[in-house]
């Protein structure tokens, strides 16, 4: 099998798995007082020391939750609320739905005004953009978030940049990491942004895990309330053993990310050419990655988005799948959404392209063999899919 | 080391370890589409399947969740909000603090009007005392909420009545389940209730993984906004192995709940009897379980809560964990915190013996010599903790 989907989500790496399995067999509730409970609260705190180290951050800045759509979720709302009075939030016109969908929420909801900031053609936002934004009201804007990398297309944003004019106006700025981490060279001091969020699965560890890593400063109202667990600002026992691995994906993820990413640029790039060669009319979206910002690349390391003309996403999907080959058509967690990825449109690709886009994403235990199996099935593929595409224009389904 | 704390989590069945490391080294996104994709999503909709079985349940009213912290705030704060213009909730006083915090918050950041509704000496609230608080405005209710068995006392309210009574007006009831399911006959349809909370680790399955089963007709404003994973109702990857096994340890904690019950009750009884025998002075917190309601005792078979006159409960904990038994002095989430269990406050203990209390809780992993551990040491801890009590009166600390 062909596992082109790893930004979907990417296998535990060995440590990670070793670290889940050796905690599950330990008993003991975190809160608890006695000698289980406190060895079980030594493992999360140590978990919480050794990511803060990996990412920059302080332990105390380590919000565990129960994954990225949590925390973007705790972020989004929690800041926001924590901004009272402020209306305004602005956000990414191409974020991950987490983000997006909690924004409209609050808009629709509780008294929010949300402001997309438009991305260039390669999916990127400008920081005078944002700029003009806050310009039509600084006092008002509750926070601002602009993801660290694209899902979809893998592009880059200058977080940076973007965080350190929020700072100028004292608006917080959030940043969904969760492809990021492990792909990239994430620092939170570094990065200057008051809010990030972490993902499990995305970087070899568990599902059901994630973080926020969350300034010291910044007001957080919780999502969920209850015995007040992380900083009272999330409640719910501590998932110990998801908790354990997610540091140790983490550190792996981190310690080998310069290497790693090195390599999966190459196999990445070597990929494109070989479907561009196979498939002379198909067209690599997003940003060509051969630049570079804050010290990373300026397209995720693994991700190569591409459109084939006249075909639809889920057909060529469906086609390499009987092929043993797996990829996407976009976001995951949109998957079988018979409309077009907001990501494609808000960078200004025409609906019909869209519709036949594939993501291919490599990851950890990604090989040359899983290059060359895709570069020999993807012109049949594409063939057969235009082909279902005329048939279907001439039966008039089109 | 004897583990008298399966109420703050308990050690996860070896049916439940097995489906989780077992599914741990399989790869796919629930949400994707292709092959692993699909046989991820299997995997997810059987363990649906199977917890609807166990639980009385139909499978689409099994909405995933990152444990019971999480499924308690969708459970008050979503159906409160899907039932758009109503302002009361009935809340029992002796919930759980994910019921009550999330209640308070609704309380005092979204305009609800949070009516406690009184426990009897047990820790019961009792039928009147519901519909008295319905009569003072039944069409303004949204929702009430009163847990299956307390997770300190141990005592089991009459669900089953409860729900009936507030389906007759037409309001949603929520039973958080999370102490009851594998101790109590838990049956979603039979009990009328229109939400139901579990959780994973207290039922023999992993931390970070619960459910609510929601009824299909039930309005449930989500929570966390994002790929709309659950009915729309919760968003969020789902945790594929989390789910596998929580589904394993429920079908087997209900599958031998009746015979395991009753091992636990005599068991309890055999404590409560030595524990009295040891600390003449000592004081049975709640229901004595000598009664049966809706096929199940009056109390949680697995449940000791008692009261040490004269002592102070954290150095009762302390001098038993030294001998290397574990307990608490009331809820995990709330260990640490100084001041008396609400839980023996709304049974109407005065303060002072509130803070000499103990709860004992058994499980699977419990044997007689438990109690003869707990039976010897006992009387000793209870002597010296009256005794450093005494020397505080006398330095004048109290």
């Amino acid at each position: 099998m062909t596992y082109l989907d790893h930004a979907a989500t990417t296998p535990m790496l060995p440590e990670a798995a070793a670290a889940l399995t050796g905690a599950l067999s330990t008993v003991g509730n975190a809160s608890s007082l006695h000698t289980s409970g406190r060895r079980a609260r030594r493992a999360v705190e140590e978990a919480r020391e050794s990511i803060a180290a990996s990412l920059g951050a302080r332990p105390s800045e380590v919000v565990f939750t129960s994954g990225g759509t949590e925390a973007d979720n705790l972020a989004i709302k929690g800041v926001h609320w924590g901004r009272r009075g402020k209306k305004r939030l602005l956000i990414g016109a191409i974020e991950h739905h987490a983000v997006l969908d909690a924004a409209d929420w609050l808009g629709e909801h509780a008294g929010a005004e949300v402001t997309f900031l438009e991305v260039d053609d390669f999916g990127r936002v400008h920081d005078d953009t944002m700029r003009a934004a806050i310009a039509e009201n600084p006092d008002d804007v509750s926070l601002v978030s602009v993801m660290w990398a694209n899902n979809e297309v893998g592009t880059v944003n200058p977080v940076r940049e973007l965080a350190e004019t929020c700072a100028e106006f004292g608006i917080p700025f959030h940043t969904d990491a969760v492809q990021a981490v492990g792909s990239l060279p994430v620092d939170f001091a570094h990065s200057n942004a008051s809010a990030l969020t972490v993902s499990g699965h995305k970087v070899g560890g568990p599902y059901g895990v994630g973080a926020l890593l969350l300034g010291r400063d910044v007001a957080c109202v919780p999502l969920a309330h209850g015995g007040g667990q992380e900083r009272d600002v999330r409640s719910g026992t501590l998932d110990v053993p998801a908790i354990v691995a997610l540091a140790a994906a983490i550190r792996v993820a981190t310690a080998e990310r310069a290497e790693r990413a090195l390599e999966l640029e190459q196999l990445r790039d070597e990929l494109v050419r070989r479907v561009l060669a196979a498939v002379p009319g198909a067209v690599l979206n997003g940003d060509p990655g051969q630049t570079h910002m804050d010290g990373g690349p300026s397209r995720l390391p693994g991700n190569a988005h591409l459109s084939f003309p006249g075909c639809e996403g889920d057909s060529l999907l469906m086609l390499l799948d009987a092929r043993g080959i797996e990829c996407s058509t976009g976001s995951a967690c949109t998957a079988g959404v018979a409309q077009p990825s907001h990501v494609l449109l808000g960078m200004g690709v025409d609906p019909k392209p869209a519709r036949g886009s594939l993501r291919f994403s490599l990851g950890h235990t990604s090989t040359r063999s899983d290059v060359d199996a895709l570069a020999a099935a993807i012109g049949p593929v594409v063939e057969r899919a235009q082909n279902a595409g005329l048939a279907g224009l001439r039966r008039g389904e089109f």
